[in-house]
């Protein structure tokens, strides 16, 4: 590394180059680099190169055509004009397997379990033209390459050119779960908004989907065996996925280094099954809702019937067989007492085990667990579980953290391993007034909206002993969506959702002043890409980095 | 009118006429109807039935046909069927004018002139089917009729209906300025999206656009004589609007009843001037812009130079003669002191006529609306130039409230008419946190977000007496861009426009318990019509009007 370009690591990154996340290790010159016009991308000593791998890289070069994403600069780059079209040229970029030999898919790789990948890549961009290198262990880590290498371009009148090369990254991800959470029940969103989602989180190496699929509002997951929840319990027969559409969305993600973990909420949190299913169902929309449920509608599984814990069992274990990750999240959020305390067959059940409603819980969530646990997946529960009620947990459990970041220290000091996922740093919902009705000054619980600068400030091992800080899995955003449908899907989540990939991918630490230039970048990449993400500023700012700082 | 449809009028209209906003009088009945599967609009007795009309009864007619709105209950109408399908059928709807003889087009009437207009209509369907008719005094009051009687259908399985016939109408708006104001200088928005949300408006009967075109960060804008403004002054020489392309916005308004008030902010919020005109500008892009203007960049008119007045009374005249509209504003708003106290020449200026810098904003603004008054227009101002300046105002100005609704009642003390456009009921932008870069806890400066409901629970009279309640024109919710573009357009505006929209026609002291279920209909219509309106609810919650009210 020459003095220059030890410099331009700290000077020249921010503006200059649209990476996100930001690499572990970057390097760039200044010398201009345009991509040739016969550009391609090419493998080199891979055997049977994976056909998600190939699709991949013909999508990277698709787009290095159509970004057409202009320098945000005041003169959209003009002035570089001769510089760029007397720059050399860089005909191909070769991709690399470290090991040689044969390479499983992105698909099997990001899908066969956390911690078990390896996302790392380095690329090297030469000055003097030729060709790129791109090499990583895996698959999954050339698809992060490929990712990071369609960032580093921008456009002049059709010439697609960097200014910073030689460009060097090494790259390796901070924290294995780099998620975004999607909740289909509130209201319901098509297949093809969850899929240009997906390519959406992958543009930003988010390898998580967070599927909350169904909630007390609806269950539009048709689950093999189960058919009759969704036909009596999705909005309509056309606002369901079917085991084809869950096909067709998992095999979309992982092709796109993304795991599906799908959510089945339980006990609480079901309400609509009372629609096919009365007997399994405690309070069905009991009124005034305000003393059975957070939200309307109320009603819970009847966590001490024997005959519905097998249902839920079964049901779990059949939702869980239509996804290939190994993690499955059972919920366990906001249950409510009350509900089950004023069912007269809860109370029955109880009596006649002689049980408490905590050890019923207990009871319910041993089998709900072990059929996962014998399918070989690690359950994902919400805090309350860990926290707030006497369950013998697995210790393999993973716990998201959805109340308060405060409460992450008590999950970690019960030894399990966590996903950040707080409402006060990462809910994108949160500041649009409050949704019930006939509440005129109501607000939102989660008031004021989350910024993507407070997640992005977000201390993932904030109050952690260093082996409490093992435990942090890595975080996600979050989108309920009470106020949210296929309407805002793009405009709410992005570019919001990128801060938090940027910090469970490059570490916590980043400052939010360099990283706004980059920012602007993603957002309008996203938009050339045909994802609708918001102006964080005026466009006058984004084209002037740092002059509409607080303190500028 | 019968024992049941008096009923109606209060407990059936809510859940079950998609109307928005409420007419001032409304009976229906309980007899089933649908239109004819050639139903059409005709017009009767009207000599030269204006273009604007015709097409208007076309879309009315295309609507009918596409809009496939479904009642919003669990069923979606099913158990309905038997009854929509034996119902009579509506062969027709017939226009007729009161006053028969020729008639002014929409567009004319749209547009000539504030408390001039009569948009009063009459509308009758009939039971038992045969023809409805629609009648008014003016196009604009046909218009306006039409725009209702596409609101009272539902459709299953491809049949039109209503359960609710006869229907009987009679209407006329509560106050004469319906407005929504657009910024389109933060952020551009091209003329489709502009021509859309127009679109959406009429549906609402809005009757305004109150189009901020230019501002400090752009100005998009190209006026005849002027051009080299937005040569310099815009993001880029595609995001501009054209003298054809304001005529574009200007006749597709008109003939959706909408004037298009354009406001010229001045003399503050000016700064891009400077890129085309630097001797125009005080302080141009001065730091710590937090010193010299609410919001960066920097940057004011030279309100003492004689050739800077000049200039800005010449723009003004040359940029008001491309809108018909009676109505124009010159902005006022946020002058900052600082900006012309540091200013040399500024300073040298006041000092050679002897004036104090209120005597020369006063000079300043005799000019730039002696040239509306010239032309027969009525100068527009925001509050500042009514409540915290030593200016003169003609006694025909309107004046905007934006800071706060509490400084209603000072500025009708003064004698102005008004229009309601507070931040802390109207502002559409309030609650998406600080946009201002390096601020991690920034906050919205307008938090909280203003929901719908505290738009639409507004009183338009508080603290005021009778004769100053006349002074008071209507009101309008405003979306400033510096967070939003066509990315969030829709969703951000949708449906919660449509609060003050009622409010202004309906009058105020509407519930919003009962105007929920309605403002469903208008989200899932305007979503049919491709306005991505959002979601205020759960769809669970949409489907049972009431059972997620806060005390439910």
């Amino acid at each position: 590394m020459n003095l220059l370009s030890l410099f331009c690591v700290f000077l020249c990154l921010t503006p200059a180059l649209a990476i996100w996340p930001r690499p572990q290790n970057l390097t760039t010159g200044s010398t201009p680099l345009r991509l040739s016009s016969t550009f391609s991308i090419k493998f080199s000593g891979i055997n049977q190169v994976p056909s998600d791998l190939s699709d991949a890289a013909t999508r990277t070069t698709n787009f290095l055509k159509t970004d057409k994403l202009q320098v945000l600069t005041p003169d959209r780059g003009a002035s570089s004009s001769s510089a760029v079209h007397s720059a050399r040229t860089l005909s191909s970029l070769t991709l690399k397997l470290n090991s040689g030999a044969t390479v499983k898919s992105v698909s099997s790789e990001a899908t066969q379990g956390l911690g078990t990948q390896d996302e790392s890549y380095s690329l090297q961009v030469p000055a003097n033209g030729g060709s790129a290198v791109l090499s990583a262990n895996t698959a999954l880590g050339l698809f992060r390459g490929l990712t990071t290498f369609g960032q580093l371009w921008y456009d002049l009148d059709g010439t697609t050119y960097t200014l910073q090369a030689p460009i060097q990254v090494m790259d390796a991800p901070a924290y294995p779960y780099r998620g975004f959470m999607l909740d289909t029940s509130r209201n319901y969103f098509p297949v093809t908004d969850i899929k240009r989602t997906l390519d959406a989180m992958s543009w930003v190496k988010i390898n998580h989907l967070h599927w909350h699929v169904v909630d007390s509002q609806s269950f539009p997951l048709v689950v093999p065996g189960f058919e009759e929840i969704s036909q009596k319990g999705a909005y309509s027969s056309s606002q369901v996925y079917t085991p084809a559409n869950v096909n067709d969305i998992v095999s979309y993600a992982a092709a796109r280094g993304i795991d599906v973990m799908v959510e089945i909420d339980t006990p609480g949190h079901t309400t609509i099954i009372s629609q096919s299913h009365p007997e399994h169902i405690a309070c069905p929309e009991a009124t005034p809702w305000a003393q059975f449920a957070n939200e309307p509608p109320a009603g819970q599984l009847r966590l001490a019937s024997p005959a519905t814990t097998t249902f839920t069992a079964n049901l779990i274990k059949a939702a869980s067989s239509m996804f290939p990750s190994k993690l499955f999240s059972t919920g366990g959020d906001e249950l409510n007492e009350n509900c089950y305390t004023k069912d007269p067959q809860t109370q029955q059940d109880l009596a006649s085990q002689g049980k408490t409603l905590e050890q019923a819980l207990d009871t319910f969530t041993q089998a709900t667990h072990s059929v996962l646990l014998d399918a070989g997946k690690t359950p994902v529960v919400w805090e309350e579980m860990a926290l707030e009620h006497q369950v013998q947990l697995n210790n393999e459990t993973i716990v998201l953290v959805w109340i308060s970041s405060d409460h992450v220290a008590a999950v970690a000091q019960k030894g399990f391993r966590l996903i950040h996922a707080a409402s006060d740093f990462f809910y994108l919902d949160c500041g649009a007034g409050d949704w019930v009705g006939a509440n005129i000054n109501g607000n939102s619980w989660c008031d004021p909206f989350k910024t993507w600068q407070k997640a992005y400030s977000f201390n993932p091992i904030a109050n952690l002993t260093d082996d409490q800080a093992k435990l942090v899995l890595g975080g996600q955003q979050l989108l309920w969506t009470e106020q949210s449908g296929p309407s805002n899907l793009d405009p709410i989540v992005w570019p919001r959702a990128a801060a938090s990939a940027e910090l469970f991918w490059s570490g916590p630490g980043g400052d939010v002043r360099a990283a706004l230039p980059r920012l602007h970048d993603v957002a309008y990449r996203f938009v050339q890409r045909g994802v609708k993400a918001i102006a964080l500023q005026p466009q006058w700012c984004a084209l002037r980095p740092g002059a509409c700082d607080v303190d500028a």
